[in-house]
Formats: structure tokens, sequence, C-alpha cells
């Protein structure tokens, strides 16, 4: 069962194309990172300033272990978190149902 | 470009298995609404009565207009609103980037 890492992230307003720039930058350190399965930015339609990076992960500790402690985090950390207006809530999210 | 509904319900704690059922009697409902594309339900590692529904619709208004206007919405929340803790938010979340 894969987890699911949802970061809810809200940007300062008006830096919004400055983030999402970050976030294509930051793709290659996701996308080699052990366990690392997929990776979308998703914006919120009631909520312009937004975001929800949406990175699937094989194990929980793939991210809060292997990625939270490698050079790779800091580097993304560095990209991206100068256009949080806060502290992102990140949670993780394992699949109980399949709808369709 | 389809939209993620993200509803975030948190349950009253002891009540889970039985709102995972209610979702699951709810299936066909959602699955016949005009433009509903996916359904899943997730739960969270984090807080274990905290749930997200996640649907996609093709258009927002399938969802905001279209689905919650018919009687099939009506359904839907007799089956699992009884579960909710309190009122859950709901945000459409529209792709901005996909990485991989």
């Amino acid at each position: 069962m894969s987890y699911l890492e949802i970061a809810e992230i809200d940007v300062v307003p008006g830096q919004e194309s400055l983030f999402i720039q970050a976030v294509a930058e930051a793709i290659p350190l996701f996308k080699r990172a052990k366990g690392c399965l997929s990776l979308e930015l998703r914006d919120t339609h009631e909520v312009p300033s937004r975001f929800r990076l949406m990175v699937e992960w094989e194990t929980l500790e793939d991210h809060t272990v292997g990625f939270r402690e490698s050079d790779d985090y800091v580097a993304w950390r560095a990209l991206a978190s100068k256009y949080f207006a806060n502290v992102p809530r990140v949670e993780h999210a394992a699949q109980v149902l399949k709808g369709f």
C-alpha cells in the first residue's frame, strides 16, 4: 500500500507563478528519490493562492526518513519555501476504497 | 481540464468503519452522476478519524450544480453525514503540473 503525501501549501499572494516554476525545477529531486512514485501540483478553485503538492510514496518512511533527511530535501526547500505564506500542512493519505 | 473535488471529512471517532461502509454503499450514486470520472476514499496516517473523499469531475458545475442539486446528493448525505464530526471542508483542485 502506497501513501499519498498531500502538502497543502498557501503561497504568498502574487507569487503563485514563481512557486509553480520552483516546483517544476524541483521535479528531478523527487523523481530520483527512493520510493517516489508520482508527483503532481494542483491549485485550488476556491483559494487562488492555495496549492496541493501530491506525491505518492511506496512507504511512509521513503518520505519521512529517506527524502526528508536527504540533501535533495534541503534543495527542494531552498527552491520553494521562500514562497510559502506559512508552514504547509502535510498529511499522508492511504487509499481505503477505490470506487471507480 | 477536470477538477478533483477533495472533501476533507472528520468522522466521529469510533465510527470510521461505519463511515467507510456508507461511502461504499454510495458509490453507485456517484458513478451514475453526469461528468463524474473517478472516486476514491483515503484515510489519514496522522489523524485516524480524518478521511478525504476524492472525486474527479469533468467540469466544476457537474459537481456544484448537477450533482448537488440531484436526488442522489440527498441520498449520499443521508448515508454518510450522520458520521461527520463537523462540516466537511470541500475544495476543487485542478492540476497545474504533472511531474511524473
